[in-house]
């Protein structure tokens, strides 16, 4: 019989056990962080009514989204993001949600697109938004679980850089630009053409003064600094917004002001977030911002609201290369090994005592040679090994091997459960 | 401008944060239990080559598999369970793997199939595998998950219906039966169609002593007496499993030894199994048993194995109507009020102390009238109100409110983390 090639497609991830004992420590932190502020999870569909994914993001979004004919002829699409499909779920369910509504969500989207480190075709996000109200203790919320977030997982060198949208048109406004949009998507390109092109390129559309704007654009050592330089323009907002940091104990110094950020700012209507770390280069970690129209694409009713969205594998890449997972372990706690056929029926006794016990435990299948029972134990870094051979069993004891000290102790049947239970939960 | 409806495809489902806390409970329930006997989580992606999901299930499966091409004319198919997944990952990847492994796998599969209840288009399967030993030990591991499984669920009514390939086949072996695919089709449907209409079935295909056969198969009041009935047979494999289960303190009253038993037997070669419960009517609410053929569509190495997946849709179905979730709350436990615009600063600073304590809670995005703010309280469950006004503010206290009972307390402010803290996790 011809034999199928196990592989899998390229942009595509499959996660072997260590892998994913560390993404799901990570992700069950994040989950936790979220729900700690109140945000509830949802699920959306993977399988969509193409309609329902398609349209939002123009023509070149539109071509990178997987969508596809089904087998009774129905268009389908996969979330190329969940911003969409979480406007439809919106649009769908407002009445039945409370208002405003917190909600979390950590699902895969799928991305049509070439794939490089960092970006893979299949890939988790992990997207809050709070939708339902225009305050700005809302922007303030997301800010302060940005910084608990990446403080917690072990970033230590983050910065929180945001802009206003409405700042950055008074600014353009100032300068007598009426092709706002066009200017914002040269400016969004500063930091991978530099400034001098950037200025080039704003002169060649027509700007007069683009050095002076460039200028005026460019963040201060402070961010005192930025808001003096830009005195002249209405800050307020962004002044209320840092105000409203200091009183929720964010960590002021996460903050940089950057008035020429300017990604997305054609979706975001007030503030806007990009979070970079100098632990994981490898672009945004998270970004996002206020909007005031995510579901007009799908009902009448209209809700503002901020969002951001966390980018898991970037996270795990940095979180990898900082070594704040080189610790993270298999399920099992204790391998209970199985000394001879003889001792088939202790050793499951006592492999059931354990997992009634609550401690992660597995029992190795047959009777084996010790050596070959430890090697396997070792392979899967198990911490402790039980046995029980004929002397132990006389004394109605088993021995608990300490793999990594090589230390053993005799320990009574009836009493190991709780030393077990004492070593790891105690 | 035209609204597009904000629908989700007939199969598919939706969920609200209420259920999905619901959800979100019991998948981590499961995959506690999972671990607990040593199983390690994988994940294996959704977008996969269609040669890698295809041919397993033959035209019928393939008939029901999502399948289409990508915008690079590649064929792409969705997983129709995590069966062939897993074979082809094992395949893909056994020389990094321990081995025996135990896996786990909670993930989305997908089928082409009549939506009706308890049976979506899209929905999780949890599976559950041992490779690479062929001991009747990890029979009897799997039996123990799933009794430690169901009982710590809330199902008390539940059996696990159990067989054997190899007794079924030297049973049809001694009534002369050539074609024991065809007569194992037959019996497998015994339940749906009844006694009579099986045998009448049995006798037009030829087989000679149909209603002797049957009388055979039919499981008696105890597993003993039906042991006693077929004393005939070579059932020590069956026997040798029920000692092990003994061993390791499976409640044996849980399980059924059904000789009619015959779903997926040409799948399975040794002992196979389903669980049933009253509690859940909805058909089998987990299947399977020992292969000896994982991996040989993908690679020359074979591993046999026992696996079982459990139908979440169906669990959490039999949960909700048992009302074993009926307590399940949204993420917040406080609702941190802001009484007028001065208080706002203090608010804040009290939402970020329980948050840094780690106090799920959540505050009110905008200065409103009290009992505007205790409505949404009472809507999202939260059981704790804090405020804040200018009478508390003058004693440096809080007012706290148990939402259910209505009684209020005053709380010293740097008192109140430790306060919830004692009611909620003390």
């Amino acid at each position: 019989m011809n034999k199928i090639k196990p592989t899998i497609l390229k942009g595509t991830r499959e996660y072997l056990p260590k892998e994913m004992a560390k993404r799901n420590l990570v992700m069950s932190k994040i989950r936790q962080i979220f729900e700690r502020f109140g945000y509830d999870s949802i699920e959306t569909p993977i399988i969509n009514p193409a309609e329902t994914i398609l349209g939002k993001y123009g023509v070149e979004g539109d071509k990178l989204t997987y969508s596809f004919k089904d087998n009774g002829d129905r268009d389908i699409a996969l979330p190329y993001d969940l911003t969409v499909p979480f406007a439809r779920f919106v649009a769908a369910n407002w009445s039945k949600l409370p208002i405003p509504f917190e909600r979390y969500q950590i699902q895969r989207v799928w991305r049509a697109d070439k794939p490089q480190k960092g970006r893979q075709r299949e890939f988790y996000q992990c997207d809050i938004d709070i939708i339902g109200s225009k305050s700005l203790i809302c922007e303030a919320e997301v800010t302060k679980v940005i910084t608990t977030l990446f403080s917690e997982l072990g970033f230590s060198k983050f910065v929180i850089k945001l802009n206003s949208r409405r700042l950055l048109n008074s600014i353009l406004y100032k300068f007598g630009i009426e092709d706002a949009a066009g200017v914002i998507r040269i400016i969004d390109k500063l930091a991978k053409i530099g400034k001098e092109a950037t200025i080039e390129m704003l002169t060649e559309i027509g700007v007069d003064k683009a050095e002076e704007l460039m200028e005026l654009l460019t963040p201060e050592n402070s961010n005192e600094e930025t808001f003096k330089k830009l005195a002249a323009f209405d800050t307020s907002e962004l002044s209320e917004f840092f105000s409203l940091c200091e009183n929720m104990k964010v960590p002021l110094e996460r903050l940089q002001f950057d008035p020429s950020l300017a990604r997305g700012l054609d979706y975001y209507t007030g503030i806007s977030f990009e979070v970079y770390s100098d632990e994981a280069p490898f672009g945004a970690l998270c970004a996002g911002g206020r909007y005031d129209d995510l579901c007009s694409m799908f009902c009448d009713q209209d809700f503002s609201g901020v969002g951001v969205a966390f980018g898991f594998a970037r996270i795990m890449l940095g979180l990898e290369e900082m070594g704040k997972l080189d610790d993270i372990r298999l399920s099992s706690e204790v391998l209970v090994t199985i000394f001879d056929d003889k001792s088939i029926s202790d050793s499951l006794s006592i492999y059931s005592d354990l997992t009634d016990a609550g401690i992660n435990s597995e029992v190795y299948f047959e009777p084996s040679k010790l050596v070959k029972q430890f090697k396997y134990a070792n392979k899967k870094e198990i911490p402790f090994v039980v046995i029980m051979g004929p002397d132990e069993k006389a004394k109605g004891a088993v021995m608990v091997k300490n793999m990594a000290t090589g230390k053993q102790k005799n320990v009574p049947v009836g009493q190991l459960s709780s030393y077990l239970t004492n070593y790891f939960y105690a």
